[in-house]
């Protein structure tokens, strides 16, 4: 295929959708939070939650705090991208918000859990797929074993369940690793991917 | 398919070949004279030629200048991995220096001619191909008539070609324009493409 100078010279600049995943204690509220302060300019699409709000955490930036009822009427009305029922609370990427940000003209990242990207991937193949992750599985249980909000049992749970998720990597178009202590590093392999995802010459088509 | 969790907690580290191409007067030398000053670790691999040098290149960095004879040798014992006489001139890659800097795990990058990287992606299509250009075709031939250097005649050649050329642009992975003033963005966005296709989960097997 030859394509036209036109299409050469004005890089397609079409909207991105990352997919920002990875297990449970992985880190990725940690590298969102770093990438508002200082980094490039996405929209950051909140998940929707029923589950209880931890003491760190800020409604409408971690996560949007809604009543199980109020989420309910959201997947009635088909105004949810994804949603799943995790530990028994539910979750949720708002679709609307998600299709006006890329309307708007905006790179849009949105952070789900393993099970949510695999639904988003089969409905949006296109959007940029990134599994953060720990780099080994000992970190991971040891980093889960520290959450002392989480009960043991819920603990018990999650590392087994964590172990069950590496194995969907497949999904996933890139993979980084958020080392003890270099979350910086984990940021700026991120923002590369986003800036190179920038610079292909085939983008990707989004069909929201 | 499912990945291991093995090959998930061990990215896989292959080294890249990234080939560094566009018309002539995108800036190809600029931007690697400026990536090897403050850049990556990477293996800079020095494009062989028979044409005289400029007053401001050096032998060994900006090119291996030799001799034809000696070129002709290279030809024959098949170790170019690529060549072409562009302009009267041979331009080649040498393939030893290549496979021993991939094999010895290095992350290699090459400069060369839209000619050549055709040439690369046929023999190596899982190399990164990377297409330099100055932003507009205007600009670009700008660019060619401020090069003192060269003859009219040469110019006019060079700049009619530089049209076919961008019309090459659908064998490249990516496209990286290099703006009046702004080396260091386009740099920046190569080495920005580089640390992205590090964190690849699929890997490209490159086979020398």
């Amino acid at each position: 295929m030859s394509l036209s100078s036109e299409s050469l010279l004005s890089r397609p600049s079409k909207p991105l959708l990352i997919v920002l995943s990875g297990p449970s204690g992985a880190g990725k509220d940690a590298v969102l939070s770093r990438m508002r302060e200082t980094g490039l300019s996405l929209k950051y699409v909140t998940t929707m939650t029923t589950r209880h709000r931890r003491a760190s955490e800020r409604d409408g930036i971690d996560y949007r705090f809604v009543a199980t009822e109020r989420f309910q009427e959201l997947i009635k009305d088909n105004e949810l991208l994804e949603f799943a029922n995790v530990y028994g609370n539910w979750y949720g990427v708002p679709r609307k918000v998600v299709r006006e940000a890329l309307e708007e003209g905006w790179d849009t990242i949105v952070k789900v859990d393993i099970q949510g990207a695999a639904a988003i991937k089969k409905l949006i193949p296109e959007a940029v797929f990134i599994f953060l992750t720990p780099p080994t599985i000992e970190e991971l249980k040891e980093r889960l074993h520290q959450r002392k909000t989480e009960s043991a049992a819920d603990r018990a749970i999650r590392s087994k369940i964590a172990e069950e998720e590496i194995k969907q990597l497949a999904l996933f178009d890139y993979i980084v690793f958020n080392r003890q202590g270099e979350l910086d590093i984990a940021v700026e392999e991120i923002e590369a991917i986003i800036v190179a995802e920038k610079c292909r010459v085939k983008p990707r088509e989004i069909n929201l």
